[in-house]
C-alpha cells in the first residue's frame, strides 16, 4: 500500500512554484493577524509558514539571523541597548544573546501567537527569548516606537513581506521614528526582499529609497536564503554615522571567537559587493 | 471555458520541486546523449532543460555566463587561445567573443543537437556561435584535451551536472589533461554544483578537492542562479601562477567599458567572500 504523500506548494509568484514535501502538518491557527502553520519536511526539517509564505526553515534559518544581526554588531560592537520588530521565531534574538556586551533588546511582535507557536515547536529558534535581558512586547511595532527619541543603538526590523501585518513596516513615517529613536550612532537593519522577481524588487527600490532619503550611510548587502523566493535577498543598513565597511573592524569581532555558520569578516564585506543590476535597481 | 495551465516541474532533489509556468513546449528531442527540451515560460522566457535539469533560462542566464567567463577575463587580460568543453547553449562563448584581444575559441561540444536547437530556438545564447574566432568541435571534450600540451591560455568547463554525459568532466584524469593543456599563466574554470543541497554540496568537494591537489591556486566563488536548485551556485577557479584576487587590476579591466548586468570589478572580489559553512566543506 502507497502513503500518502504530502507537499507544501508555496506560490512564489503567480508563476512559480516552490514545494517540499511534508512529513507532518505539526499546527496550524488563524491568529488576530494572519494564519500560522508549522510543518515537519524531509529536507529542511521544521518550517515556519505565515500566510503561506515560508519565514524560518530549520536547515537555513541560521543565514537569515546571522546576516541580520553580526554586520551590524561587528560594525559597532559598542551596541548595548536594541529594540527588535517582528522576529517572532526567536532566531534574531537568540543570535544577539551571544553577545555578553548586550544589556538589553526589547523585542516588540505584534503576534503574541507566534511567539508561543516558535516556542512550543521551533526551539532552535525561540530558545533565547526568557534570557533576562529580554523584554518581550506583543504590541504594534510602529505605535511602540513612536516618540522614542536617542534610545537605540540598533533597530532591526525583521518582518514580513510588506502585505499584511507587516505592512506598516515599509513607510516612511515608520523609518522616520526609528530614525529619531535611534542613538547617534545608531543603526537601523531592515529586512528590504529581493531583487530578482518584479513584485519582490519594487519593494527593495521602495523600502531602500526612503531610508536613503533619510540616512546619511544607507548600504544595501545580500545573502544566500535558499527556500526564500530566488534565493537572492537582502537587508539595509542605515546609520546616521556608521559606515559598514569604513568602521569595520574585522579583528575586533574575531577576537569574540563567536562560532557562526554562514557570517564571517571577509563575508562582511563581500556581501555588500552587489550585481550590477542590482546596483542600478537601487540607485534608480 | 478555462484555458489548460502547463507546469513543468523539476525535482531538484527528491524533497524539493521548483515549477514553471509553460506557455509552450517548443521543442523535444533525444539526442544519442540526453533529453533536450526548449519550453517558453511565463517567468523566465525561454527555457533550456537537458535531462529535466534546467539548463538556461532567458532571464537570468546572463548571471551563469558572466561569471563563468569574466573573472578569468579579468585576472588575466592577456588571454588569446581558450577551450571551452559543453556550453553548447552558447551563452559562454557569446560573453568571450566580447573580448577583441581573444584570438581563438575552441568550443567541444558533445552533442551537436544542443547547439542546433539553441541556434534555432535560444538566439539570445547562441549567437555568437559563427564568430570567425570560433571553431566548433562535436566531439567528447575528454579525448579533445588528452595529449595537449601548453597550449590554452583559459579552459572553461562548462558542463551539466556530473551525471551523465558530464560525468567524465568530473575526474582527477581529466583535470590533470587540462593542467597540462594551459601554459604557464593558465586559468581552468569549472562549474563546481552548490553546498546546500547534500547531493550537489558532495560533487562541488569532491570536484574542488581535486583541482586543489593539482593546481597551486585553487579558489572557489559564488554567484546567485535563482533557476538552479537553492539558488547558491559555485565556479572554481584554478591556475598554476594567477591569482583572481592578488592578480587582479579592476582598472584595467573597466578601462574596457564592457556592459554586464550582473560581474562587475567589486562583485569580483566579493564572490570570493565565502559563508563559513561553504569554507568549511571546501577544506574539510
Amino acid at each position: 500500500m502507497a502513503n500518502m504523500e504530502l507537499w507544501y506548494t508555496e506560490n512564489q509568484t503567480d508563476n512559480v512554484n516552490f514545494s517540499m514535501k511534508v512529513k507532518e502538518h505539526l499546527y496550524s491557527a488563524q491568529s488576530d493577524f494572519q494564519k500560522i502553520d508549522i510543518l515537519n519536511t524531509y529536507e529542511f526539517g521544521r518550517v515556519l509558514v505565515i500566510d503561506n509564505w515560508t519565514m524560518v526553515t530549520e536547515k537555513d534559518e541560521f543565514i537569515y539571523h546571522e546576516m541580520i544581526t553580526h554586520v551590524a554588531m561587528s560594525t559597532n560592537p559598542d551596541i548595548k541597548n536594541i529594540l527588535v520588530i517582528g522576529a517572532g521565531d526567536g532566531g534574531t534574538v537568540r543570535e544577539l544573546t551571544r553577545y555578553n556586551t548586550i544589556t538589553n533588546i526589547d523585542m516588540v511582535e505584534i503576534d503574541e501567537l507566534v511567539v508561543r507557536a516558535s516556542q512550543e515547536f521551533l526551539p532552535f529558534t525561540a530558545n533565547k527569548l526568557e534570557d533576562p535581558r529580554v523584554n518581550l512586547y506583543f504590541e504594534d511595532g510602529i505605535k511602540f516606537i513612536s516618540g522614542k527619541e536617542n534610545l537605540y543603538d540598533l533597530i532591526i526590523v525583521d518582518s514580513t513581506d510588506p502585505i499584511g501585518p507587516g505592512e506598516g513596516l515599509f513607510t516612511k513615517e515608520f523609518y522616520t521614528d526609528c530614525f529619531n529613536a535611534l542613538t547617534d550612532k545608531g543603526i537601523l537593519i531592515n529586512q528590504c526582499e529581493s531583487p530578482y522577481y518584479p513584485n519582490n524588487a519594487t519593494e527593495m527600490r521602495r523600502s531602500f529609497s526612503k531610508l536613503e532619503e533619510l540616512f546619511d550611510v544607507c548600504e544595501a548587502y545580500q545573502y544566500h536564503m535558499p527556500t526564500y523566493p530566488s534565493g537572492h535577498w537582502m537587508f539595509c543598513f542605515a546609520s546616521k554615522n556608521l559606515h559598514p565597511l569604513k568602521d569595520f573592524d574585522a579583528t575586533r569581532w574575531n577576537a569574540l571567537n563567536l562560532t557562526t555558520k554562514y557570517y564571517n569578516t571577509d563575508l562582511h564585506i563581500g556581501c555588500f559587493s552587489l550585481p550590477t543590476y542590482v546596483k542600478q535597481l537601487l540607485r534608480d
